[in-house]
């Protein structure tokens, strides 16, 4: 597989065979070398607040979360050499959070978010992502700083 | 409404009347002035990882936050003056997450899971409380520490 | 006091009545409404590993937690009315770091170091920025997401 | 070397032999295989805020961060075999942090203060550490959490 092979896989794992996100309801709307975006949403199951319509905090993390890991594993890939079909699926299952920070700056107002990333650096055994997630206004809701398992 | 009126009408809110908690499934077991128990079971929707079955890092992300604004909240009931059920959920709307670290330290494998917490210290405007979830064999599967909004 | 006045007396304050600052020979090199940028000099006393000449990881934290309290401090007195110079005193004393994120992304080799911040939000209580530290050749060293407390 | 000599050597390494822990003055007061205690006292030019004589932020960023790193490294040399001085050595100077969060709870205001820590997680990769800094009545003055390179 080639690059571009692998980010279809690597979409189709991360829309397809992560059940929560589905639950969620994330698809992945950009995925290149150089771009992740993805989106949700709004919907009633996802609204933390009572009184007003707003995200969940931890639909929020969630997303965040799912971009930066998205981000690292592109920024794996590019690095790697070309590999069969389950090499992929195996490196994917490998890549994991080692810690989240999440900044909740304004309210999770909208009708869907675009959540975005970008590495700080990819080292042989652990990846620094940014994050951020704008509302369908380009409104900033929040933004995060993730420590990815990459090696 | 004197404090264990409070704290009753608190698990009503976060229980019943936040969307996003009941898809998830938490239930407030433990909620007392000096203790708060988070639990939430396993099943298929909440997993992430394709491959072995253990929970998605934004259902453990979701559970610390909602733990720790709890936390915050108890803290927070604990030095105001009796009030109205209104004046209550009103409080209850207003305390935010402002930021969250989550350390995602081992796989979350388990039939359930709970989530405790302890301030580390509550001001006049921010409250800043440790969290912690562990599987029914008191593994601990992740570390939180997050800073909330409380006046 | 009006802005360039206010400035003026934050640097002034920052570079030489916090003794910390000045043992680690900070200075601010750029202070506007919209940039600052503070300065550090290598030097043997600041070196943290005894086998590479690199900056000692408190460092860098101080410097980006220098940083991200000036972007904040700039970001409140451009929504203030015009002050007295005792007042404007009386404000800086106020603001306080709440929480701070470092990511260490690489060694910290250099001649010197600028740290640079943005405001991700201000609100009426609490700021967030991010901070960033580069060496002379523009190589990221670190990266810094703080909290302050603005009101 | 057996385990006392290679914390006998770790006290020596970070308390002569890297720079800036001497700027600050801080000195290694309990190092076993289950506690480790850092201590720093208070003087003029520690301080950040020049109103009140409190330790400035990046004082407690670096004790905290230092107090990490010993934590990680006692819990890393515990599960080592016995080792040549040289070979101790390189691997203390491969431990590093890769992200630090520090919760600024009080104010640094104190004759002494002491660090703490304990292990959260050490995997073969990475190790997370909690750590805690308090003056010399035992008021908790910050606390920090940090992952750490330890192979």
């Amino acid at each position: 597989m080639k690059l571009p092979e692998m980010l279809e896989l690597l979409k189709l794992i991360y829309e397809e065979r992560m059940p929560f996100n589905r639950l969620l309801g994330m698809r992945i709307v950009t995925l290149t070398p150089t771009d992740v975006e993805l989106r949700i949403e709004m919907r009633e199951e996802l609204v933390g607040n009572f009184v007003r319509e707003i995200l969940h905090g931890g639909v929020i993390s969630s997303v965040l979360d799912v971009a930066g890991g998205l981000v690292a594993s592109v920024e794996l890939f590019k690095h790697l050499e070309e590999m069969e079909r389950e090499e992929v699926s195996k490196h994917v299952a490998k890549i994991g959070t080692i810690d989240l920070r999440v900044d909740y700056l304004r309210p999770g107002k909208g009708e869907y978010f675009t959540a975005t990333g970008s590495v700080l650096r990819k080292g042989s055994k652990v990846a620094v992502v940014r994050t951020e997630l704008c509302n369908e206004q380009k409104v900033l809701i929040a933004a995060g700083t993730g420590t990815y398992l990459v090696g």
